[in-house]
């Protein structure tokens, strides 16, 4: 089976992650974090944002992100997001697991963007005892459907939320590829953001992501909260290098460049060059293509992993480690099908 | 600031490790464990214990020994422990978050190992509706005093426990370090652990543990458990690796010897060339030493990282890293205080 | 404000549980549950389910509820409840509370009936780690929106749900008015029932529910569970006496048949004599009516307390203390509406 | 078996309590705690602390000092407690449960009060990453041996720690005896308590507590989170009702001077006519005496139940039921034994 296409979880390690890796094992180091590469990293990650955050590593995205949510609700309380977030979908309950039965209220919109009416109606729900209501609105970064929200898109779902008294949490597992599509990262704190999960895994590190806190009032015993949490690296350094070593190198911009440029390709090779019809716009890394079960089938038994999500829509997701001849190979199997 | 005897986590990646894990950093591979380093590793591990045990890679003891825990133990039920082993101590409290509340009950014993007294006197306590009655022992092999059972010894604490009806973990965080000392790992099954955290950081790892379980009726849905606890590695393969490579070089079980053997050597120094006392007998590849508070603290003014530990005794460690050069050079310092 | 058709919980105390309560304050009794009171109430329960059930008495339904789930599901598994019962919209998230982060997944169906093909399409979702898997089915007699099941009916949900190795839960907060409307107790264990939350007070008692649990593997440290979780009455006697008093005078039924004839007659009053329509077929207590806002505030401000409910209706309620006076005078507050 | 001096819950509800439960039956009233009953209770519970609290009934003392500490420590905190405090001896580690593994750090003094030079030694360990640091203080008056705290001493001990920042919760389960002995209970928010549990059972209820929070910044979302643990009350006013007949008729207060003047008699008795030694000062309801496992036994055997306790006492408590002829036979059963 080829894995090409099948999750950006499925490239290896960028070259450039790799080497920091193994540029940092010399010697010895302060373990738990306090180390120097995690310092630098977290730096480089502030430098990126133009904010004075917190920064921490953690080993992964499911952690970071329920760990942020849980920051911000209570477990009698609940947390917004799109009904095909991640953490609705794909991350086995843990925020509930981590917040103690937090509750998700799932909102409804396009490509995983939440529609902002869907927001306003969520906030306008009284609040009773007998249900949970909302202390936290999560946004994704590109979205699971590969959008990329607009400066001004967030605007309007995060204003609203604050001014309900929300915090908010933006997932960015692939927040290179947003930026890559033209999003400021430095629009985060500007907006309000309150925590932020920087993806590291899909761009290029092994299992890594920054857990970055704007709002200084919640990061009160957070080296407590994460060592409980089961995420706290003993040898900090090798959880940070890779990170640094993107992000030194710019390869973790590079490759999301990159990436989403093969997805492109891929989409337009898609429309012309095949009868399938696309799910969503291509904005970053991520191709989703409506396409009957048995042509799906077909392409799975042609050797090439892919799956079908929940809008039925059959996902084809590029790295930093995608080819141009991949991508014309799938082409070509693809247009075989019809 | 020298942090060669800090940890066992100051230290780096054992080359053999850090080769295997660039090793496998080619082409694409299936995400979340599915792949076949992981695979492989399981293999070599179940190999060394000779036991048909189903294996998970994680990223922390931690989180490791917590999940383990709450496998045994219902909230409501305790988890009898040594009162100074790791999960007690210097976790955060993480069995109770893992197990969402589960109690930890503290044992005596010499040097880090459970009193058989101690034992039966906690299992002979009435069960009462108020209390957190034990439902799994935990041993810790080596001891965090250094300290290594034989498996007579912990026949005398696992069968007891058995027949009382509770559950088996043992933190292997240091096992490389005990099976260096002579400590046979085939026992482990034999003995009747239903689950091992099989170390992997300190014996040259970057951050990851397996997590072993002999006992197939606590696996069902291992996978959604881990997943939900922010365990389960997005790209898997680079988990696995670093095990995988010590594992297949032996450097899991070289590095270990060379340990025991610096601290050995560090002890032996002590003893002759000191006037310091050593606050436990060196099995493995620890060093607790009675000092006074003066002289640990113009140690750390000389630069060595040392820490005290609950007891009062001051603590060396050595690893795959330790040279000798290093130990003289510590001795010579230690020498210079009295 | 009149409350008497707003809820089952604004009506007091039935004359038989006060009275049984009142009676057993004589003299001393053994504290927390292990008094001769609670007793002579678990074996008036087993009698008339016709088994050898273990039952505890506690505060809440929500608690009752919660507490059975958590038995039946762990964490990293979800319970299959309709989307409007009680547990999903009504207890602010306790499953996951108690269940430290149980998912819940709503099925469809009219009425708070589950339809059987939409559980069958939730059991036949493959197994995956990224999600929450069912591992127990929870069905509500009489449901939220007073239907009553069939023992066919429950029949056809509960079998697949145990042939697929789920756990069953019942929520019987109404069970009384189950019962009243023909539903045969005995047919609750013989249909595969694991716990049964059996309603007290809806019945007439004051707070009191009991948890009844048919599968003695569940109950392994019951009382250490419950004491855990708050749920265990110092003073047992008096949480026991109502229940008891309710089923030895029969009260338990005999309210229940006159809360679901005074429903009826409501409900025929609404079709005769008014333009409103009924959302529901009423077959137990309970009555819902398509209303507009604006009658439906009109209704409020002439003293009526009365909630719209999901579906967008009304909702009155009958109980033991129900008169027919106020069905009366309630009728025609809804006639003078239009 | 004679249960009247096993445990203050042996005994019934006072008259008082009886009545009032009895009065509230008529009529409808609002549902889960918004009724004026609850709304009377907690007036009469603001008036005595003079303070302007917060107060939500609940059903256990178990729930609501767990509740409170939830309130006040985070799951990778710890409370400070008397290390035989109620919570830490016989809650089944319901703090962990409500808390998600919130800590208890176990206190040493004489008769149940902290010592303060044991508080300040916990207050100045340093906080580390790798233990759950404190964030609240437990204290109880009366405590589990019967002691009363002056103000005093309450004042050295709840200065510091708020002086470090810690939160302070007080468990009152037999604040009634703590203030028939002369404690006023308006030093209670003048002390700078957060949360107060102001108990109601041991007091003459049947189950019922009151949750007192001075700190009106813990209260937000409080409906939401008694109802999540399953501590609201669907019928509130019988949940309240019994408290308020108590403190109407000052059975409250009478009850306790009675109890503590019955366990007055009792030491006496035992001091002038038998050769057992008091444990520890009677200072409220409670006696604990030193007596051989023999006699403990052959007064068991005579139809006494009593308890042995952590330091090896046995323990006889006295309530607002206990007659001076039951005392009279005890002491005669006792001064039969030696």
């Amino acid at each position: 089976m080829r894995y090409d296409f099948g999750s950006d979880n499925t490239a290896g390690m960028a070259p450039a992650a790799l080497k920091a890796l193994a540029a940092v094992n010399v010697g010895y180091a302060r373990a738990y974090g306090a180390d120097e590469v995690s310092e630098r990293a977290a730096d480089l990650i502030r430098e990126r944002l133009d904010a004075d955050a917190e920064v921490r590593f953690v080993f992964s995205g499911t952690a970071a992100n329920a760990i942020a949510l849980s920051m911000l609700a209570q477990p009698y309380e609940a947390v917004l997001a799109h009904h095909a977030a991640h953490v609705c979908t794909d991350e086995t309950g843990a925020p509930g697991f981590f917040g103690q039965g937090v509750g998700l209220i799932g909102l409804p919109g396009y490509s995983g963007k939440i529609d902002v009416g869907g927001l306003y109606a969520a906030l306008e729900e009284p609040v009773v005892g007998h249900r949970q209501p909302p202390a936290a609105l999560t946004v994704t970064q590109a979205t699971e459907y590969g959008a990329v929200y607009s400066e001004e898109e967030l605007r309007r779902l995060i204003e609203p939320a604050k001014q309900a008294g929300l915090g908010v949490h933006m997932d960015g597992a692939r927040l290179a590829n947003a930026a890559a599509a033209g999003f400021d990262l430095k629009d985060i704190p500007r907006l309000g953001v309150d925590v932020l999960v920087f993806g590291g895994a899909k761009a290029g590190a092994n299992c890594a992501e920054a857990l970055v806190i704007f709002d200084k009032s919640l990061t009160r015993r957070i080296d407590n909260r994460l060592k409980q949490a089961g995420q706290t690296a003993s040898k900090g350094r090798f959880l940070a290098a890779p990170i640094l070593g993107l992000l030194e190198s710019k390869a973790w911009d590079d490759g999301a460049v990159h990436a989403n440029r093969m997805a492109q390709r891929l989409a337009d090779g898609i429309e012309m060059g095949t009868s399938f019809v696309l799910a969503h716009p291509v904005e970053s890394n991520a191709v989703f293509v409506r396409m009957p079960d048995e042509a799906h089938q077909r392409l799975n038994a042609m050797g090439w992993a892919c799956y079908q999500f929940d809008d039925g829509s059959v996902r084809f997701v590029c790295s930093w480690a995608t080819t141009e001849a991949a991508v014309l190979e799938l082409l070509e199997a693809m247009a075989s099908l019809g």
